[in-house]
């Protein structure tokens, strides 16, 4: 016999589905339940449907969210005529890390990819341009990733949103903070000269 | 607010815990499993409570098992005068790969590390004692790993097990397969010499 017990295939095999984890790594994490204390492991498995079962995405933003409308957008606060849009949750957090943003977001669950066979119909495309029409907003920034498929899905949604009569912006793009000259890609270096600024 | 919602935060630490997850794999983890469809979050939640529910210790082997003696113990062809002792039941599976082991093996379930307070009595060594007095075992393979903690259990049991008169043998140390001298480490390199055996 070689191999495992059935039980314990199986959750080596679960893990293995996690994004990042090979075999080796799946039977470390199996062994590590298996050490864990009985209500440890309780715990865990309750953490996975506890979350499957109370997250949703907020009405408004469509970013994950417990309740039906997310902290920011229930915020009165917050900027309501500025909306950012974010591929995924996780940029949300990045932005609202740098303190620096005070409208809300719009996430649109992923970005056009036509080689996975991602198009605009599997993106929260109409939740974003539901929110356009009572004149509140002023400016939507499309922060999208710098790559093919964030541009491709920025351009789209510019066209969509022209016909609003709001400001359409995109993050600039030039050098990261602390690169060096010397090393920077051909592409950054030419957005960087192209986007150059004049010092008041 | 900077952060995630509560459940979704409460998932991300159950993810840290497991060993080689930092907090960005961890957020990627949770992210994966709010993204599965209901009964496959279900089936994640299920395996680590039914692996933990399920398996158990081979009563001889103390190997993980799923049944009172585990596969090996009750198979009829290994030959019972030879017991294998490793530190792990990851240990068992790396020696049950090569097929050419035959015997039994006895999973001790860690080694000795004082540093870390693991004595003698948190290993499963009274159940390999309690295998020897029937006269059935004649040679016991201290296959424990080759390092501080490995030779240092492998020494303590050899004492142990001396006033049983069985064989007690420790796998050999020398060159990987593959190795080139030129990079080999000192020690290995003088175990290989010290356990230079005659060509025939």
């Amino acid at each position: 016999m070689v191999g495992f017990t059935p039980s314990f295939e199986k959750l080596v095999e679960q893990f293995r589905l996690l994004p990042g984890v090979g075999y080796k790594s799946a039977v470390r994490m199996a062994f590590h339940v298996l050490d864990l204390p009985e209500e440890k492991a309780r715990a865990f498995a309750e953490a996975i449907l506890e979350a499957k079962e109370k997250i949703g995405h907020c009405k408004i933003c469509q970013d994950i969210s417990e309740s039906e409308i997310c902290p920011i957008c229930a915020d009165p606060a917050r900027e309501r005529g500025l909306i950012c849009v974010v591929e995924s949750s996780r940029d949300v957090l990045a932005i609202e890390k740098i303190h620096e943003f005070r409208g809300l977001f719009h996430v649109l669950g992923g970005l056009m990819n036509p080689m996975e066979g991602i198009g605009p119909e599997q993106l929260r495309i109409k939740e974003l341009l539901a929110r356009l029409p009572d004149g509140e907003v002023r400016e939507v920034i499309l922060a999208t990733n710098p790559s093919i498929e964030g541009e491709a899905t920025a351009m789209y949604l510019a066209k969509l949103l022209k016909p609003f009569g709001v400001k359409t912006t995109r993050l600039a793009y030039g050098l990261p903070a602390g690169a060096e000259l010397e090393y920077a890609d051909e592409l950054t270096l030419c957005k960087a000269l192209e986007g150059r600024r004049e010092i008041e």
